[in-house]
């Protein structure tokens, strides 16, 4: 029986999503922690909707995985959580799946938040899931700089060198906004997927805008440029968390 | 030359606010930092505006010290934050305080915030910060149990037993708003003083009421008892912030 997982996480203690030997990471906590639901098979593996990085977090990141045991998705969920060591990650929903359903292939869209305490003190209770910035963002700038990356794009020069051996760095972004409120700013950005770092290296884009380094016009010389330069800088994990992903 | 702090501490690595030999707490830490700044002089001690307790957080704790050395507010607070070891408490502010101002005889009030998670699974997200409920909690009814807490009353029934010892149990509450927005309920209260524990109980009572274990209007019978029994419970502590303590 395939089944659909949506999981939450706190990245602050992991060494992001994948499996790797010798760290800890989500995937193999989930995977441990369904090991004994089914002992007599091979290790169920959990295939999430895209990776994150060491220290994002997750606040709906959507898995597939499935189990030659039949149990309500309840039940499922239940037996998860329960055997999770640590309360840093946990399953807010199970649901039987069609058996073709692949989180990452079948997945529509995803929405990463970004999340920056902007003061000269960084708050002590938001410092696990916000960045610092000490200079003082202009909004509206931010806001500008933002309408250049929607739409369908090379991001070639706004991911990280090692997406550059895969088959296109063209991506949709449907929208991207940017929220003021006080200390507290938020980017919001939904498209129908992200090249690796492209998301922290918006982010980072839009802060080098708002504190007046880069003009808000940049943005499109710099994607007509396909190449990823210093100019482009990825914003610290800890701010970002990957928010949902729907499918059909 | 007085100064006035104003203090943000993520609590759940705490044993409280108050120094205690071979404890990590928020007043050590502070001293700590601040003991190189005058070292030829007797250890500078931060009074604050009053304890709190292992995993509860503050937002704007408020202390008072003295410091036999000139320094801007500015250049002190700055040079608290630098040498503070963990990024989990920050002087927000340092301000000049009149010779006679004391952080806790000089305060006119202050406001808690109870912060609670009301679902079935617990979002990693939102665990050091909020306590767990899982049975629905119904708004309405903690509503008008906040009401009867409103006023001037002996709180001797809703404070732990340490505090019998003291003068007076009776305290002010000024205001006990109850929010609920999905699984995000919080309770805001201000008053003229609190008791030890005494924020936890109300939240613990109010937990008990919004789940239906209680009514409403048990309140009054149980403050009127001015006995502390097991029909009042602390609620946990990570839902606990100090939000403010405002002066004259």
């Amino acid at each position: 029986m395939r089944y659909k997982l949506t999981i939450s996480y706190d990245g602050t203690d992991f060494h992001g999503w994948q499996a790797q030997q010798g760290f800890r990471t989500v995937q193999q906590e989930l995977e441990e922690a369904i090991r004994p639901l089914s002992p007599h098979s091979d290790p169920v593996i959990i295939h999430g909707s895209g990776r994150t990085d060491g220290g994002v977090h997750a606040n709906g990141q959507v898995a597939h995985m499935d189990l030659d045991r039949v149990m309500t998705p309840t039940q499922l969920r239940r037996a998860v959580n329960g055997r999770l060591r640590c309360r840093d990650t946990r399953v807010l929903e199970a649901e039987v799946a069609a058996p073709d359903f692949d989180a990452r292939r079948s997945a529509h869209g995803k929405e990463y938040r970004y999340r920056i305490w902007n003061a000269e003190v960084m708050d002590p209770l938001q410092r696990r899931y916000r960045a610092h910035v000490t200079k003082p963002l202009n909004i509206d700038s931010m806001r500008k700089a933002a309408a250049h990356f929607i739409g369908e794009k090379d991001f070639c020069a706004f991911c990280a060198t090692s997406s550059h051996e895969i088959a296109s760095t063209v991506r949709r972004i449907y929208t991207l906004e940017v929220d003021g409120d006080g200390p507290e700013v938020e980017l919001r950005v939904t498209g129908n997927g992200f090249l690796y770092k492209m998301v922290r290296s918006i982010a980072g884009f839009l802060i080098s805008v708002g504190i007046g380094h880069e003009s808000p016009e940049a943005v499109d010389e710099i994607i007509e440029s396909k190449i990823r330069t210093s100019r482009v800088n990825s914003a610290p994990p800890q701010g970002l968390t990957l928010w949902r992903v729907w499918y059909d």
